[in-house]
């Protein structure tokens, strides 16, 4: 397909043409590759942003039930909304977080809601750069929310914070013991903490959770691009649909506040920059994945083992093998 | 200095050789570099091993005075140590943490003693390096335990642990709550968690700590390269002298235990491979450092960040015109 017609297709806000677009990104074919670049620097210059919301929680805390409901209630408000994941474990195993779409059923069937699978890399670093290109590629076809989720795992949270406005952090109900099992980092990163669950026999642990983590908020450094009172916990419940149009309302109210002082644009050119330099450092590192380098690099690895080689003395005949 | 002059001097044992030698490895300069790999070249084949023991601990802890005690207690024993320390953050404290040998003043007046400061390098890869290198030297000198000691910050404990056969934690006495404030990514390398001050109006405290430590450690998964009962927790008085014995017989348990089923070598392997992989991995991104890239990065940079290039177009640029 010709790529000035699919970039046409993605602007109007095809989803068909916007699906096509990212399976291209999602290519690791050199022509492929070249393709992509010319379709994204053909749609890089819309000006159309959307409200970036990362969203992470472990499994069993009912991120498929929160994305759904939250969904279909923007959905109802008249916004287009796509829904994307990082999983970099997905190739393991053996489907992605959001390979099934009846996950979300409902939000699947919205004409003005678009899902889509993680791509299945088993690299990080790549599954970011397919991740923040699908963000660009949604934005350019106009959806005004586009959530980002992950499952807490590794580096992936700092992978999703770093392409998104605002994150959340979605937790289930549980005794005060859980409270140390999230790690400080991203506490630290979230702009929202949401205790699902928040009815019937579990409200009361949910009350008691949400107090817990908003007494844990209150004793984190105060961060200059936050109001007073953010980060928050808040209680809801995917199931009832209690609490997310208020959860809604702090997200804009957050976005609103930072976009008035600044910290909104300075936030986006601080990402920019972020993925300019971790693209150079992939594409350097990426030399060293070719089979003729893993084969070299084995060997040479023998030798470093065993002793017959210092690490530096390895590696300098290494780069100098591949030219590189 | 001839190099193979200063490798005989090295190899003979003589500090001053050695301390000429870390003097050389440390440089950045080109012609030093070269001289450098020359001598640990020269000096690679010893075949000499050292007790590599990794240390951390935050500051106040008493890392300085259990490194005076104990290694003044190895002293006492006839064994010859090293002191090295991993400080990534020493040229920005204005000095490194080891800077001052006043700090393990009985030690640093032993002749059979040798400390060295951490490298003043703001990249904790650079800093890996040299340390690693200097564990290197200290070993072809002969000495028997070579202590590398960090402050727990970032990633150099990692670094730390990669270059070290036994990895100690330093804790001061303190209430329960502080159990959190150790990251579990910490207590997983640790061999041996040494509760120092266990002494006069700590020791309860102390105490309390030590099971509340040793309670957590059994939580954790067994790791296969340790025998029943390792990791351990163990109160220590560096100020007294007490428990230092001890704990230095629980290093050589775990050693010899080690070394009998074939972990201890697979252990230095798999370093080696991972310093090897490191080298080229810095290698390669030191191309990024240079003034004429760190010039045309930033440039490249400021398009990114106002929107007028993609990340990855920017990157592609900037390696074009790096010829990289």
């Amino acid at each position: 397909m010709d790529i000035a017609e699919l970039a046409a297709g993605v602007a109007s806000g095809n989803r068909r043409s916007l699906a096509r677009a990212i399976t291209l990104i999602e290519s690791s074919r050199n022509d492929h590759r070249e393709r992509a670049d010319a379709l994204l620097d053909a749609l890089g210059h819309s000006g159309k942003q959307a409200l970036r919301i990362g969203l992470s929680g472990t499994p069993g805390v009912g991120k498929s039930t929160f994305i759904e409901a939250f969904g279909m209630m923007l959905v109802g408000q008249g916004l287009r909304v796509a829904v994307l994941a990082v999983d970099p474990s997905s190739t393991r195993s053996g489907g992605s977080i959001l390979g099934d779409k009846t996950r979300m059923e409902r939000l699947s069937r919205e004409a003005s809601a678009f899902i889509r699978p993680s791509p299945s890399q088993s690299q990080l670093g790549g599954v970011a750069r397919r991740t923040r290109e699908a963000v660009a590629l949604c934005e350019a076809a106009g959806f005004d929310v586009v959530l980002i989720e992950t499952v807490g795992v590794g580096q992936s949270e700092t992978v999703v914070a770093e392409m998104s406005d605002l994150f959340l952090l979605l937790l289930a109900p549980a005794g005060g013991d859980e409270l140390q099992g999230v790690k400080r980092g991203i506490m630290e990163m979230a702009d929202l903490i949401l205790v699902n669950k928040a009815d019937g026999d579990l409200l009361p642990t949910a009350r008691r959770t949400c107090a817990d983590y908003a007494g844990a908020l209150r004793l984190l450094r105060k961060r200059s691009q936050d109001p007073d009172g953010f980060p928050k916990a808040l209680l809801v419940s995917a199931t009832k649909g209690t609490g997310l149009s208020e959860a809604w309302a702090e997200m804009n109210a957050l976005a609103d506040w930072r976009k008035d002082n600044g910290h909104w644009a300075a936030h986006r050119a601080a990402q920019a920059r972020y993925w300019f330099a971790e693209e150079v450092r992939q594409a350097l590192l990426a030399r060293l994945s070719t089979a003729a380098a893993r084969d070299r690099m084995r060997d040479l690895g023998d030798d470093v083992a065993r002793g017959a080689l210092a690490p530096a003395a390895a590696a300098r005949l290494l780069l100098a093998d591949l030219g590189a």
